[in-house]
């Protein structure tokens, strides 16, 4: 259905930029050179799909194909342009290519939609710049405030002095707001960034929703000593009850089925071989779609903190990192695409989304949906990033079944 | 019995040496300034002692109180006479003031002994210049080799450059070996460093043997991923198989009563918050009076650890840092010690040492034997170390007694 090698030709042309010959992997950041490259080249692509291009007081690049009711609520798609330091060709530029692929195919098909539909391609959603990430989307939802725009680089550039030296108006920042606008919905193609269509030898998967953040930092206090002059039965071992929790965090997250919790750092003072820990720090990662389960195992794993520290005689602290809530998939896209999926061949799966993407910027301000492609070995944020161009045409078919339902339909 | 305003003025004396003003710790390191002050002033206790005063060739401090026998086994005591950085000050000194009190009180009292009896002012016992302890004890057991004196410290100056600097000549430390000699045994007066006989309200104990000590570094390796996409039960999350490891040393270091087991070094790679740990190293140091004990809990731990690798998916690889065997005390001093305790009016009360101390050095050449002095509330290599000068005194009593019994007969 689709042009497989002219994505292909994209995907390969867009993945130069920004290219370390040496690693093979990507660098495009917010506001430098590469981003500008890439954006224009992405604005040809939209030109030679026949759209209307743009670019948005927040340095997002737009291309709009035009529907039959011009006043229709637009339909909105597309993802990310920019990239993490030494990533992957497919991480968001998919979601670029993919789209304007469908919209390409809809003219060469003469497909006429009641709806506008525009293509996003969004600036700096991975926020490796400034530490602050869905610059773009924010933008569009009108939740930028001024103070974020003096987030700096690790040069001490502000965003608002980027913005100035790529010819932007940091005072305009307004004006990419979509958000009094009349949004139909988005819709988001993106690789999965993880090995679950892999595990189940699939290369598509429609998203149920993009999970919530919950960063939570413990600090379990005990008493350190003489690790061969302290009997057991004696200590307070900081390290002994942490560990304990983090038993707790596997079981506990492993209960519902969908939620995921990880411990990912953990830190030990004194640190002597023959010192009995008396401080650890350590950070809980606890995401899952919906709310509700997430502060159940939440509470659930607090309580279990609290009799570890009883039992061990030890304190706890903790300090609250962010709490980022879920953005569901809603119920009608959840129909479309069990329509769409056959329609494209592929089998309809659904699966959450444990990262973050511009859609759960987007959720504020329109229903939301995601489709996701298989990644080989489940790596991204790696130049070993890689889906095979099979799995990309399968995902922008799904896209392609997805938009004609959505755009179609008055 | 013993003098205890004397005991008293000798420890606050030799605490000024080397004595930081701020933090009121003593550092008095191998062959420096403030350790040739330290002997100096030993000497000179030694002498008001009636002791004839001898340095060997490694440094360490001898006073020699003859017997009625000059050929006789010699008896051996004392401690030894550097401090860590930022030390206490009863640390090897109460030994060293301890049993020069005793024969100070033996002459005063007019007491003939059949044994010779020699205290040992210890030289380098903490090993906090070169990283390499016990170096006075092992010069006597003959256990120096030319390579340990090329062992360097923070500035680069090797143990034999600091030696000569100090007016020892580095060829000539086998003369201080007493390998060769008949020696009675080593009997070693020092604080506990722990809190056990705090908590059994005792000022005294006996030690029943110094504990082995078994450093092995573990590393784990998982499979790293991301915190967001990777399900529960796709993971091999190293973090999570290493606490279970933290909880089986913990667990089986408890099932005997006496071994002491340590995790107490422990780091997570990557090392994102949203990040699963991919390797995490830790550290075990376990310890037993008895050598078969510690081997049955070892071998019992490493069987866990293999259950939990085959469990949860990951590989685990070792690193012997050291293993080094416990040191008994032996029978006839418990014998000894269990008749001089009520002589000197405390209840016996046996304890093993976590800690190590010369007399695991000396062990090679003859028996030893401990005595233990309660330390406030555990604290050692600290500023806030102390022993109240009454518990001090029991101690040297039970020393007393001690000495008195294994000397005097012939």
């Amino acid at each position: 259905m689709i042009n497989k090698e002219r994505v292909s030709k994209r995907l390969s042309e867009l993945g130069e930029i920004g290219k370390n010959q040496e690693t093979g992997g990507l660098t495009r950041h917010a506001f430098t050179k590469e981003d500008r490259l890439a954006k224009d080249l992405v604005a040809k692509y939209m030109k030679e799909a026949g759209l209307t291009v743009r670019e948005d007081a927040v340095g997002n690049m737009i291309g709009r194909r035009e529907g039959r009711n011009p006043q229709a609520p637009v339909v909105l798609t597309g993802s990310h342009i920019d990239t993490v330091c030494d990533g992957g060709k497919y991480d968001g530029s998919l979601g670029i290519i993919g789209a304007l692929e469908v919209l390409q195919t809809f003219n060469e098909q003469g497909i006429e939609t009641e709806h506008p539909i525009e293509v996003y391609a969004f600036n700096d959603e991975e926020g490796s710049r400034f530490s602050f990430s869905m610059f773009g989307s924010r933008g569009v939802i009108g939740d930028l405030k001024r103070k974020d725009l003096e987030m700096k680089d690790k040069n001490g550039i502000t965003v608002a002095e980027a913005m100035k030296a790529q010819g932007f108006d940091p005072e305009r920042i307004s004006e990419a707001d979509r958000s009094r606008e009349a949004i139909k919905a988005f819709i988001e193609l993106h690789i999965e960034q993880g090995k679950v269509l892999e595990s189940h030898n699939l290369s598509v998967g429609i998203v149920s929703g993009i999970v919530n953040e919950l960063w939570i930092k413990c600090t379990v206090q005990g008493e350190a000593g003489h690790a061969g002059a302290t009997p057991m039965s004696m200590r307070h071992d900081a390290l002994v009850a942490a560990a304990e929790m983090v038993q707790v965090v596997d079981r506990e997250a492993k209960k519902t089925g969908t939620t995921v919790a990880t411990v990912g750092r953990l830190s030990v003072l004194p640190g002597g071989i023959n010192i009995i820990p008396g401080t650890v720090q350590f950070t809980l990662d606890l995401r899952d779609t919906s709310q509700e389960i997430s502060d159940r195992v939440e509470a659930q794993i607090f309580k279990e903190f609290d009799r570890v520290c009883q039992e061990r005689g030890v304190t706890l602290s903790t300090e609250l990192l962010q709490r980022i809530p879920p953005a569901p998939c809603t119920e009608e896209f959840r129909q479309v695409a069990q329509k769409a999926c056959p329609e494209a061949g592929v089998p309809y799966f659904s699966l959450p989304s444990g990262a973050g993407h511009d859609a759960m910027q987007m959720i504020n301000i329109c229903p939301i949906g995601m489709i996701f492609v298989r990644s080989k070995d489940g790596i991204s944020h790696n130049p070993l990033e890689y889906s095979t161009l099979e799995d990309c045409a399968d995902g922008i078919n799904v896209l392609y079944h997805i938009l004609l339902d959505i755009a179609v339909k008055a």
